[in-house]
C-alpha cells in the first residue's frame, strides 16, 4: 500500500485490486474453456461446436475492456507506487495476453470448420496433445498469478520449451505428410496454422509468467531463452527429408 | 485540456503529449523500415540483411516500454479526462500495435533466412506486392495519427480488405504450387507463414486506424467488417482445385 492512508482507503484499494484479479481469473477460465472446446470441435469434427467457440470469444474481449477501464480508474484515482503500481500494470498486461489467447483459440475453431469440409487426415491426432500442454501451461500461469507465486510462474515459463518441441515435431510430421500425398496439402495447411496458433498460446502463457514474476520481485526473469518457433528455420528438402 | 490550470501546466502537458506522439512516430518509422528491409532480404536472398532486421526489432520493443512508462506517469500525475484521456490511452494501444507489427516483420526476416537455404520458388514474386500494400496502410495510419485525422484513418481502415484479398490469392497460389510439386512444399510453407505475418501487419494497421478514429471522435468506427483471414475457410480439393 502507499504511505499513510486511512484503514477505509486501504480496504477499498485492496477490494479494487481483488476485483481486477477476479476479472482476470474469469478471463483466463473463459480462454481455457475456449481452447478446450476448439480442440474438441476438431477431434469430433463438430462445426456447430466450433461456431459456438468463435461466437464466444467476444466475452473475453469485453472483459479485457473492463480490466483496462478499471486499471485507468485505479491509476488516476490512486496514483499507486512500487508493488501497487506493478499489480495494476500486470493486470493490464495479463488481460491483454489472455485476450490474444482467446483470439488464437477462436482461430483454431475457425479452421476446424474448414477442416471438417475435407476428408479426415491422420496428423490431426497430434493436435489435442499440443493443445493439452498449452492448456496446462495456461492453467499453471493463471494459478501462479492468483497465488502471486513467482516460483510457480518461473517453472511454467520454462515448460514452454516442451510445447515448442512438440510443435516442431508436429510441423515436420505435417510437411512430410504433405509431401507424401498432395491431396493432404489443404487440410495439412490448416493444421499447420492451427498448431501455430496453439504454439502462440504458449508464448502468451510465458508472457503472463514473466508478468507474475515481475509483479512479485520487481525484476525480470533473468535468463533469456529464444522463444517459440524453431520451425521458422525448418528446412526439409523434399519427401526424403527427416 | 482539463479544467482551469496554469499556462505553465498546460504547456508542459502539451509537451508530454507531443513527446508521446513523437515516440510513436519513431516506433512507426522503425517498423516500416523493418518491414521493407525484411522483404528486401527475401527478394535479394540476403540472409545477412535478414539477421540485421531480426536484431533491430529490440529498438521498437524498448520504445514501447518507454511509451507505456510515460503513459503511466501521465495518468498518475495528470489524471486526464475526456479527449486528454483518449490521447493517452490511444498512445498506449498504438504503441502496442506497432510493437507487434515489428515482431511480424522480424518473423518474415527469420523465415527469409530459412528460405535462402532452399532453391528459389516462383511465388516469392507475390510477397513484395503484399508487403508494399501493408506498408502503405501502415504509413497511412501513422500519418492519420500524426494529423489526428479520423477520416484518413477510416479510409486506411477500409483498405485492409484489399490486403486480405491479395493475401487470399497468394495463399491459393501457394497451395496450388505445393500440389504441383512436393519439392516446393517446405519453401512454400515458409512463404505461407510470411504472407500470414504480413496480413497480420495489416490487421494491426487497422487497429491503429480504429484508435485514431476513437481518439478524435470518442466513438468507435461503426461498421463491423469481418477482419482478415479468408484463407481460414479455404478448401482446395487436390491439385485440380482453383
Amino acid at each position: 500500500m502507499n504511505a499513510p492512508v486511512s484503514e477505509h482507503i486501504v480496504k477499498s484499494y485492496d477490494a479494487e485490486l481483488q476485483r481486477l484479479t477476479q476479472e482476470i481469473q474469469r478471463m483466463g477460465d473463459l480462454a481455457l474453456a475456449e481452447l478446450e472446446a476448439s480442440i474438441d470441435a476438431v477431434v469430433k469434427r463438430d462445426s456447430e461446436a466450433a461456431e459456438i467457440v468463435v461466437g464466444s470469444d467476444g466475452a473475453i474481449d469485453a472483459l479485457e475492456l473492463e480490466v483496462s477501464h478499471d486499471v485507468v480508474q485505479l491509476l488516476v484515482a490512486r496514483a499507486p507506487m512500487a508493488r501497487d503500481l506493478r499489480e495494476v500494470m500486470a493486470a493490464l498486461r495479463i488481460a491483454s495476453d489472455i485476450e490474444r489467447i482467446g483470439d488464437y483459440a477462436a482461430n483454431v475453431a475457425k479452421r476446424a470448420i474448414s477442416l471438417n469440409q475435407l476428408a479426415p487426415v491422420k496428423p490431426v491426432h497430434a493436435l489435442p496433445r499440443l493443445a493439452e500442454l498449452a492448456g496446462e501451461l495456461l492453467r499453471d500461469v493463471l494459478d501462479a498469478y492468483r497465488d502471486r507465486d513467482a516460483d510457480a510462474a518461473l517453472l511454467a515459463w520454462a515448460r514452454d520449451e516442451e510445447l515448442d518441441e512438440l510443435y516442431t515435431s508436429l510441423f515436420r510430421e505435417l510437411l512430410t505428410y504433405m509431401m507424401e500425398d498432395p491431396r493432404n496439402i489443404t487440410a495439412s495447411t490448416h493444421l499447420l496454422f492451427m498448431a501455430k496458433n496453439i504454439e502462440r498460446i504458449g508464448d502468451h502463457a510465458t508472457n503472463i509468467a514473466e508478468n507474475v514474476y515481475y509483479l512479485v520481485h520487481g525484476s525480470r526473469i533473468g535468463q533469456i531463452r529464444r522463444k517459440g518457433d524453431a520451425t521458422a528455420s525448418t528446412v526439409l528438402h523434399g519427401p526424403a527429408a527427416d
